[in-house]
């Protein structure tokens, strides 16, 4: 595994870069404090997923443009933004092995500069003058905020469905990382056979990205996760591994399963439970081969392209979406 | 007073129909929940200011669009957004008379329904097609962010100028105000003197609107205001009467109003004695004076426009921002 986020690192290493000095490039805020908030967590190692799916979507429809990082910060800001108001409306307290912004300054100025993000990047998409790009981000914006509001809507409901997590996590994540797809698309100016089909491939990729998150959230290392493993639950949100266990489990499993979910306050011996029970009812393998079909999914629309590097690294991509350890 | 309330409304009503129409229409969450909290505040007696001046300024370009109270519908939902967070950060408990949002649904739906609303303006924005417009929109909502987190920064600041309250002001309401009036000229294709000349009535108009809003929390009567009289003195915000009053007051004075401001528990004696000293240093005297100043100012620009019945509605409208009781 460490191999292959080698080889991709090697792949997109000056594409990193560019995407890098465009982020600090166009985070142009009026006052200090903003820089420093937005900044804390925009350069705080994230993995650059959605402005490097548009430089790469762009590239496989045989663009290069020098404007296209620029644009690229346009998802990058409206994720960072979203991650904000996450913390805030979870009270979250790590994230990528640093304190949430809320807990150093405080809910208020966090949803403000979320807002401010928000419209920076409506403010980058309006300088591509291209109305389609434009709609298609804020259109995600609205798709992204419900998704996020159906998500909170359902908090703790035992009753959450594989279907309506499927819907949840095509809005909050799944939207954007087909957006940044579509939007390299769009920028390269290409066929809106190719459009489709990287939309496509963005919208598995979304779908594989968010599995493997939540998955990680039961199996990782939480040193090397940067924030502390059993989050979701403990937020309340269920997730595809425990959604599936639930649905099979016993009765006496589910009854034990469902007072461990209601409890927010569960301890770790608890939680191994949980997860002893995931893994009786192949929850935990039931969402890596859904992810794992997805996977191939992604693949199958990009063999429609010619073979070339970018097509190489957006193949390892969709691998390493699901197999990364972080 | 009453009487040229009267008369604007008589002057208005059929577009004011028009705009609600419009923002009942163009609401289309795909959450009943959303349309829940956004329509609790939308539809929650709002002056309609924003969208009514969009209205106006297009018209007196000599443009009318069956599709203008759509656009106009941006203006209202950016500002419902702003009110949700500002609601949210500031712990108020009512707004128009109604208890606030987040204390019916909670922070959280209440802060994500704010990011829909600025997505769903922005997608409104898009619609017109028009990169000006779009442009100035997403301007306008970075800017507003800026100039919350600006009054934010500085809550409680004894040392708060009258510069810093203006840079404050024409940030958070007078740009949206300001934008509203430069869009409904854009919209009617205004020469770039009128969209200059409708941009500056309406940065007045801002300032206006602004500083006749601080006057009433000082001197509305509750019932008759929707919200408690003192607020923005107990969330630690410095407006112009108090600022004025401080700078002018002697040294005993002034100890005993910083004491005051500086008690968030201060006590309705406390208030009394807090206005009484506003008033023996003419705090409120000097905002009236400067508002009615930026009224003159506003004027005098439309005094370029052919008179005609809207050019009149935007007159009135000058003056009902200042004199206005609620």
């Amino acid at each position: 595994m460490t191999g292959l986020k080698q080889q991709l690192l090697g792949l997109v290493e000056q594409d990193l870069g560019e995407i890098e000095t465009a982020l600090h490039a166009n985070l142009t805020p009026h006052l200090d404090l903003v820089k420093q908030v937005a900044g804390h967590l925009i350069f705080s190692g994230g993995k650059r997923l959605r402005p490097l799916l548009i430089v790469l979507s762009a590239r496989i429809c045989g663009h290069e443009d020098p404007f296209i990082p620029k644009f690229a910060a346009i998802f990058e800001y409206l994720h960072t933004a979203t991650l904000l108001h996450d913390d805030v409306i979870d009270g979250a307290s790590m994230r990528r092995g640093k304190p949430v912004a809320n807990s150093i300054w405080g809910a208020p100025i966090t949803v403000l500069v979320g807002d401010f993000l928000l419209a920076r990047a409506m403010c980058i998409a309006a300088e591509t003058e291209n109305p389609k790009i434009i709609r298609v981000v804020s259109e995600m914006t609205e798709g992204m905020s419900q998704g996020e509001i159906l998500q909170l809507m359902r908090k703790g409901d035992i009753h959450f469905t594989e279907e309506d997590y499927m819907t949840v996590i095509r809005n909050k994540t799944g939207i954007l990382i087909e957006g940044a797809c579509r939007t390299g698309a769009i920028l390269a100016g290409a066929t809106s056979d190719r459009e489709k089909a990287l939309t496509e491939y963005g919208g598995h990729l979304g779908i594989v990205f968010q599995i493997a998150d939540d998955i990680l959230d039961y199996i990782a290392d939480s040193g090397e996760l940067g924030k502390t493993v059993g989050a979701d639950l403990r937020e309340g949100k269920l997730t595809l591994p425990v959604i599936h266990a639930l649905k099979h489990a016993e009765a006496a499993d589910r009854t034990r399963m469902e007072a461990i979910i209601s409890d927010t306050d569960f301890s770790p011996v608890d939680f191994s439970e949980l997860t002893r029970l995931l893994n009786k009812y192949g929850g935990i393998e039931y969402a890596q081969k859904l992810a794992a079909h997805h996977v191939s999914a992604a693949k199958e629309i990009l063999a429609d392209f010619e073979p070339s590097p970018t097509r190489q690294t957006l193949f390892l991509l969709a691998d390493y979406a699901l197999h990364r350890r972080t």
